[in-house]
């Protein structure tokens, strides 16, 4: 390694947040101390640790390093880098810009601030030249985030298609599995510990959003926060829809879709006329490495311009696998220090706006309990003409009163589908819109 | 970005052969001048292009920037970076280390090279404190490298299992889908391109070993080149083969196999007591990851310590993925220069032992077709545990002279596994062992 000016002898870590992931990092900062010490050129060192609770025993934690002063150990002229594992806005992001205005190198695993205020975060690390590094705040330990910043930076992401979120993932596929109800199957991720007491967070997609505003921030060049990402959850996902899926050798799955949404002239630059950002379930054909991504895992496709298509999997969340993701970060920081440089900075030049849901040009797949009489295909496929939704497919399964059809469609914006779907519920010869889903990743 | 001293106005790159890679190179630099600008701070310039036959037509190359003197232009005190995409141990070593010499930074897709002799250009590196990036030498544009070497670097790399050669995986993918006999998937792969006409190379395994080296190096922080993997190719993958996979709800894959070999005891340290290199076809059942990779598809899974199981999937040639490839690495060395700082630099202090492949432990599948006589299970698992090798399951399948015996191993010796086969082979009730492959990934 080619050292900087004034090479330090030793690098001084704060670590902000000691529950799970925090205990995690203390363990592997004193078990891999050697490996570290290696990597980086110089031994790391905890300088203290805050925390609200310091009584509270922690197994491991020496007691010495625990403090409640958050405040005085960012900004401590010893301290090099600062570990953010505390979560949620405040007072996390106040401690980060503290740091940083400080000179530190900061490391956050935090992707509701990331999600919800990244531009003041990045702002500050360009203000005041330290590294930002959030590796563990998307997919866990995949090394996700350092690949869109760093090697495809070269390249031009038309579209990231994730699946973001463990505790769904582990729902739909016990859905697809065993045919479980979506009560079911959350009760028993909850057993398992893969849900929460209350799941909302997770089945409505609040958590897979956040995680679609960063991602596509990073892949499009492009601010987007978790308020402009189209979001619905899979609590309305039924075994009816899993089942439709079954049929169309296809899988459903809560996926994180982030856009590139060309010029319509094909013109315009090459930028396109902006993004689309958008939590929903989804069809997917079986055939799709992201229909093989089982349980409780995380994996996230993406389509480049030159890299083609290329996925990233591994497990999604944990103390382990969160706490390995901010180990990476930390030695990239400091050897950054060691050498006297800094690592990449958030670049928002493309400055794209995020369209509206109903401009998203998307697929559905429909299923309609009909009327057992002559012309009802008729008046159906009447229906999506009137709103210009051309037919790929459709497919009558059943007789007599247990008749359904089944339509898939071309690309259509979504309001246009949506507005299809409106229009068959209004006709007398449907007598139930039993499955409405996009399908995706089939083209 | 924190500018460094004295940053500079422009970075001037210097490109070493012009064919697939290089022209779309080229391209790239030319067409995303704007967004590589960007990134990095300061536009990048081609300062020249070395070639060894300047009157081809290139379509898209400058013919002013050709240049048959290669030693000249890595050496020219207006080149701050060079790139080698020529292939091949010489020309390419020498130029790339009067290029490191010289001081300039360097990136390289050059697998062979890296596989044969990279601790001299690791060493180099070190010496004159120069970048050296290499992305593109395993699995195109997959990023894989980059997280090894950069966001695992605080975790404990216990096995990576790789599909690393598109070739093989498209022969074996046809094998399996379509049950095509060896030679007629290889046939149709040289039609369409995945194969060429002399597939030595790919078929014999040799292209997955020199990965596999390079992979193996990066994750055990070890030295360890081409020579010292254990290499089998697909040539003598069976059409009976593939169908006994498909009995066991399991495919066919050649697979680079890196893995760290526990100590006996246990103990004698974290680092183990040395690493497996190897590349042989082995079963895997299709629930995992890696066996949905389909046709010329690449994919890396990773086991680690913290980290769990992660998978890196996507095309693993290609002129456009490579170039892609290419372009992160310029982008990362090229903002390492604005910034005043270096890249990783390959740290080898583990220095573990390669261990031959009889000492790996592994599983066995074995096919046999067996006389139909009383007694014949009996004197075959008396066979196996002459040698130690306990048997997980065994099937009789058929009837009469159709008879065969399947029989799956628990984890053994690969030397024990080997002398139980030699020794079946010799059993006059064993007409022949019809089908032999090792399981992986089945625990």
């Amino acid at each position: 390694m080619k050292p900087g000016r004034g090479t330090p002898r030793r690098l001084k870590v704060a670590l902000l947040g000691c529950g799970v992931v925090g205990t995690e990092v203390v363990r592997l900062l004193r078990d891999q101390a050697d490996d570290l010490a290696a990597r980086v050129g110089v031994p790391l060192e905890l300088a203290g640790i805050a925390v609200r609770r310091p009584d509270r025993v922690r197994q491991g934690v020496d007691p010495a390093l625990l403090t409640t002063d958050a405040h005085t150990l960012v900004t401590r002229d010893d301290v090099d880098i600062v570990i953010e594992v505390i979560g949620g806005i405040e007072p996390a992001r106040t401690l980060l810009l503290e740091a940083m205005k400080s000179g530190k190198s900061v490391i956050t695993a935090n992707k509701a601030l990331l999600a919800e205020d990244g531009a003041t975060l990045f702002a500050a690390a360009r203000e005041y030249g330290t590294d930002l590094y959030y590796e563990a705040s998307v997919a866990g330990a995949i090394p996700l985030l350092r690949p869109l910043r760093e090697s495809l930076v070269g390249d031009h992401v038309h579209r990231v298609l994730g699946i973001v979120n463990g505790t769904t993932n582990y729902i739909l596929d016990q859905m697809d599995t065993h045919g479980a109800g979506f009560n079911e199957a959350l009760e028993e991720a909850q057993a398992l510990g893969y849900a929460e007491a209350d799941p909302t967070a997770d089945v409505e997609g609040f958590d897979a959003a956040a995680k679609a505003a960063i991602l596509a921030q990073l892949a499009f060049h492009t601010p987007v926060s978790a308020a402009d990402v189209h979001r619905e959850g899979i609590t309305e996902v039924t075994s009816a829809d899993v089942a439709g899926a079954k049929e169309m050798d296809s899988v459903v799955k809560l996926l994180a879709i982030c856009e590139r949404v060309p010029a319509e002239d094909g013109g315009a630059g090459r930028h396109g006329r902006g993004v689309s950002v958008r939590v929903h379930p989804a069809m997917i054909p079986r055939s799709h490495p992201l229909a093989s991504v089982r349980e409780a895992y995380n994996a996230v496709f993406v389509e480049a311009e030159s890299a083609g298509s290329l996925m990233f999997y591994g497990a999604g969340a944990g103390g382990a696998p969160t706490a390995s993701a901010v180990l990476g970060d930390l030695v990239a920081v400091a050897r950054n220090l060691v050498g006297g440089a800094s690592g990449p900075v958030e670049v928002t030049y493309a400055e794209l706006p995020v369209l509206p849901m109903g401009e998203t040009v998307t697929r559905y797949y429909i299923q309609l309990d009909v009327a057992d009489q002559t012309g009802v295909l008729a008046t159906v496929a009447e229906e999506f003409a009137r709103h210009g939704v051309s037919i790929q497919a459709v497919r009558q399964v059943g007789l007599g009163d247990d008749a359904k059809l089944v339509v898939v469609t071309h690309r259509a914006p979504d309001a246009a589908l949506s507005a299809t779907v409106d229009g068959l519920r209004r006709l007398d010869i449907v007598r139930k819109v039993s499955s409405v889903m996009r399908v995706e990743a089939d083209e």
